[in-house]
This record gives structure tokens, sequence and C-alpha cells, in this order.
């Protein structure tokens, strides 16, 4: 196969996670006989350092017309705390996600047996614990109307949904419960919030076309609180943009790191793959940062073409990086091994 | 020391837990010589029931005019799967927080020593653990405009902020600080939200009058995750509405059980103290609600009035039935005790 890729290391550790993840796919490509035609483009704070602007036209335009999208992580400390800054990294990713029509962030987790007792969570709650979530990321509170007075003492951010954007991810999150566990599970704030009550109506429509799933309904709050408590009672977990950002961030305690937590974002042309973790600039050219959430995504990336045998000797290489705990120092307080090391091992591995 | 209580018992397990928080006030009462006169009035679904109105007019007043309200639960499922239902219990206590100013929702979170080892979280990760949630309560997507167009099929909720309405619960949740390990961590989306951006101007603003309190930052997603993560690193986290009832519910996970946890809400001239767990309808009337939260929200009404002693005595009668198991199945699976005997325990106690 031929695969074009977009690469976007992006900001803080992007660079050094995204250039294992392409190490990973170029021995691959090697051993399987398939062409993988890199091309890398800026995005993020560096873009802005680099062009003023988050999302380079030419950026953009390359990601349009390649087949996949391979993304780093984004953000950088000086613009958080600068409440009038005119442009922010972030919102390169947010535009890209939304030119390229990335409706649908699907997450999945699942803790490694040789990393069960990493998590924060004991072992009996989270041993057997598999679930994906299906967060909708180009609607809601993100994209609405945002607005500021003059005096700047007045502030509002809309959150807008419509039965089209949520009749499709629901087909997908839908599809994926049948080849899983049958089980969907909506979360939203229906008690209060109108655009959930959208999402409950227009899901409940969507599930007459899975009469073998099993659909029920969270509360957001009791959720937050049910993926602690008891995360094996989850098989796919379907929520707006928002809602799906916090959970899924929550989510990754189980697995012990978020630097093993890989996610897809697909649309109707486009698929774009990244880890979950952001730039964590603390980390930044120490070579401590976690690759393997990078490396997940490029085995997410081979899945999405079909590429399964490939995709699985990725899993596996990192299954074996772990068991040998070679493995960076969130994972093992003591490792000697840095980001280059667990690159190098899993790409050897292949 | 005489105080009027308007009591809402709502919905579900809320008029049983509600009966023990009575009982511990009742004996606290007798033994230190002060005079509770409490009134009861309808509020939620039951109010709907029996009057159309999830907030009835005569609930209203009285709850204007007496010294504190205590509130059991609110909500019903047949409400809540159905999209189209015009009145929900919800709007109840929604409406009820607005027309008494209660702006602050201060929900602590502390693990008792002897039920540690019933939270899903590991023991050193939650051993010390000790900080308080500010939530702001009447502002944001809670009550910004909704819509839902004629065909029923594009819904938005705006969430909209003012310096002011930051200004004053950042006042208390910084002077909390300043009373505690002098840290305060402010959680919101300033990446992406407008609203964040004008609560961190605003609390960075707020903050130069507590020089002694050091202030942080985190986006809410990653707050979700450092809670669970690493607890002992919050004092007082400030936040507003949404985020804070996400955040409170899934803290409580570090307690081991929802049924131990209680709420104050405060305005200018009112207050309001409940349980944070909802109505919980599956375990109405089987006498197996646990009932230390609503007890706990009556020894916050006690300190509210300067009652510390009085409420001091309640916090320990909690701590011997916790101490002797005296508990409902939530904390033992195989108790014997339910809501009643509880809560008779504590009153006897006191
Ligand atoms: C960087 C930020 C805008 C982004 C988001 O909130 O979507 C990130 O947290 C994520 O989850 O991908
Ligand atoms: C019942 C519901 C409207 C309420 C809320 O979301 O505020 C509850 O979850 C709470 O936290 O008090």
């Amino acid at each position: 196969m031929n695969l074009k890729i977009a690469v976007l290391p992006g900001d803080g550790i992007g660079p050094e996670v995204i250039a294992q993840a392409k190490k990973a796919l170029y021995a691959i490509g090697e051993v399987y006989n398939h062409e993988f035609v890199f091309e890398e483009a800026l995005m993020g704070a560096i873009a802005i350092d680099k062009t003023g602007n988050p999302l380079p036209e030419q950026t953009l335009n390359l990601c349009l017309n390649t087949d996949a999208v391979l993304f780093g992580a984004i953000g950088d400390p000086k613009y958080d705390n600068n409440p009038n800054a005119k442009v922010r990294p972030e919102q390169g990713l947010l535009k890209l996600r939304k030119e390229l029509g990335l409706f649908a962030n699907i997450r999945p987790i699942k803790p490694y047996k040789a990393l069960i007792d990493s998590s924060p969570l004991k072992r009996e709650i989270i041993d057997g614990a598999d679930f994906t979530i299906f967060r909708e990321l180009t609607g809601g509170a993100y994209f609405g109307a945002k607005t500021l007075n003059e005096e700047g003492t007045h502030a509002s951010d809309l959150c807008e949904y419509s039965e089209e954007e949520i009749t499709r991810i629901s087909h997908l999150a839908f599809k994926s419960a049948q080849n899983r566990r049958k089980k969907l599970t909506m979360v939203d704030k229906a008690n209060v919030l109108e655009t959930s009550r959208l999402w409950r109506k227009v899901v409940q429509k969507v599930s007459l076309n899975y009469p073998d799933v099993v659909l029920d309904f969270l509360f957001v709050d009791n959720a937050a609180m049910q993926i602690i408590l008891n995360p094996k009672q989850f098989d796919v977990i379907l929520t707006e943009n928002l809602f799906g950002d916090i959970l899924s961030d929550e989510a990754s305690v189980i697995t012990g790191s978020i630097g093993l937590l890989a996610s897809a974002s697909l649309g109707e042309k486009n698929a774009l793959f990244e880890p979950i973790h952001g730039s964590y600039p603390q980390a930044k050219g120490k070579n401590i940062a976690n690759p393997i959430a990078s490396i997940l995504s490029a085995a997410m990336l081979l899945e999405h073409f079909g590429l399964f045998k490939e995709a699985n000797v990725i899993y596996q290489a990192v299954e074996k990086a772990i068991e040998y705990k070679v493995v960076t120092i969130d994972l093992k307080a003591d490792s000697k091994f840095g980001t280059n090391e667990v690159g190098e091992f899993v790409s050897n591995f292949i």
C-alpha cells in the first residue's frame, strides 16, 4: 500500500514522540512492503512563532490532500495565562478538525495487564475494563459563537448542536458497539441542557436501527463517578465535545498513564491520529516523554486503512516493551530508558 | 439560638434521609438548648405531581423567609428520558438557587480513616487528601438562554459569566484558602472558552487581595485526571457551575461513597444545605439509602450559624457510626443496618 501522511509534530514533546511513531511506521513499511511518504508541516505555537498563524494555509492544504494526518501535541504555557492573546495554538487544532470535518474522536481505554498496578485505582476495579469513548469533535461550545464585551467584563460561549451532527457520530458509535459487547451509554446533562435533550432524542431515534445494541443514559456528573467506581460497566460511551474532552482524560487514569492512550479523529474523507496527552512543555527536550501513545496512534492509522496485521505487530511490540519494562519514567520511576530507547525497542521488534 | 428552617425533602430517597438529618438537629436542640423550628414544603417531581409546579410559590416564599433551607434530593426518571417534558423537577431546584441568590456551592472532600479501603482508589493515593470545591451555582450554561427550533432539529445553550459573578465567589474561595493550606486552583478551559478566559482574568485580579494564597490553574480535562492521580495536591478548587458539577461528583469517589458528602450553598442572605447525592429512585422506600450526607448537611448548617461545637458533635457521631460499622450497604455490602438505624445511632450519640 502507498500512503501519503501529513506529519504535524506541533509543540512541546510533540516532535519527540512523533519521531518514534514515524520510526515504527518506517519499520512496518520495510517489513510488509508498504510505502509511507511523510510530509512535515507546522501547526500550533511553533507555527505562530514562525508564521503568525497556528494553522498556516500550506499545512491545511497538505492535510486536505493526504491520506491521513499524524499529529503530535499542541499548546504552550505562554498563551495560557494571557487572556488577551489574540492568536492561540489551540485555534490551529480546532480549525484543522473543522476544516477536515473530523467529527468523531475515538479513544479506546483498556489497561495493560503488566501495568495494572501502576494505576491509582485498585486492580479489581480496572482488571477487565475495556471501553471506547466516542467524542463529538466539531460541534458544541468549542465552535459556537463567543463574545466578550468591550469593557471585558462579560463573556459568553454558545453550545449548539443539530440533529445531523448528532446522527452521524451516533451511527459510528452504534456500529462500533455492534462489533463489541453491544452496549452504548449516552452521556449528557439532559436534566439541565437543551442540547443534551436533543442528543437524547436523536440517539434514541438512531438506536432503532441497532436493535441488538442496549442503549442507556447517564448524566455527566454521574458518569464522571461511574468511570472510576466501576469502569467495567462500559462498552461504548457516546458524548458531546466538551464532556468527551473531560471524561476521556479522566478515563486515562485507568491505564495508569495518559502517555499510553491514542485517538483517531475521523471525518467523511479525512482522518487524523494523535496521542491524547498534551504538549507537556516541562518534559520537552529531556528524552523522558512517553512515546507509546504516539506509536499507538500510528497503529490506529494502520487499522484505519485495513492493515490489521501490521497494526497488531505494533500492539505486540508495545506490549513487549511494557512487559520487559522498557518504558519511560511515568511508568517506572527509576527507569533508565527514555523516549528514544522505547521507540527504538518498538521499531526493532517489528 | 432560635432557627427557622425550611425543609424540602424532595424526591426519591430525599424524604428518608432528611428525616434523619432532622432527628440529629432535634437531638442537638435538646442537648444544647436551641430551638429549631422546621417547616416542610414541596419541591421537585413531588411538587409537580401535587401542584404542577416544581417550585410552588408557597415553597419559595417559605425559603425566602427562613434562616436556612435543608434540602433532600431532586429528580425522577420519568422526566429524564422524555425530551418533550415541559416541566421538570430540576427546574425547581435551579429556580430556588437563583431566587435565593445561592451563588456559591461548597463541597468538602476528605476521606474517613475508617473507610479508606472502601474507595476504588488506592490507600496511598487518598490518605491525607483534604480539599474543598467552590462551585459557582447561579451562572453559566445552567441559566443561559436555551433554544430549540420548531422542527426540533437544532438546540443551543448559552454559557455566560460576568466579572461580578466571578468576583463574589472568588473572594469566598480565597478566604477559605487563607484559613486552610493557602492554595487555590482555578479550573477552566481557557484554551478554548471565552468565559474561561474571563474567569482566569478576574480570578487573577481578585488574587491580588490575597497575596498569601498561591494561585494556580488547570484545564478541566487535566483536573479530571489530577483529582484521581493525586488528590493530595489540592486545597481549594474554584470553578464554574457545570465543571463544578462534574468534578465534585467525580471527587466523591475519593471518600468511597457519594452517600457521605454534604454541601452548603450560600448567597448574600440565604443558605441551603444538601447532600450531594441525587434522588436515587431505585433505593426509594427500601431503608437502604445512606443518611450520612444528609446528616452532615445539617452539621454544615450549624457551622454556618456559628454553632461549631454542635456541628462537631455531629461529626463525631458520624465518625463513631463509621468506626462501629453502623453504616448502610453502600459502605458495607453485608450490613444489617438501614437508613433509620444509622440515623438513630447518630442522634442517640448526641
Ligand atoms: C488542546 C485542546 C484544545 C484539546 C481539546 O480540548 O480538544 C485537547 O485537550 C484534546 O482533548 O484533544
Ligand atoms: C439535579 C441537578 C440539576 C443538580 C445540578 O446539576 O446542579 C445536581 O446534579 C447537583 O449537583 O446539585
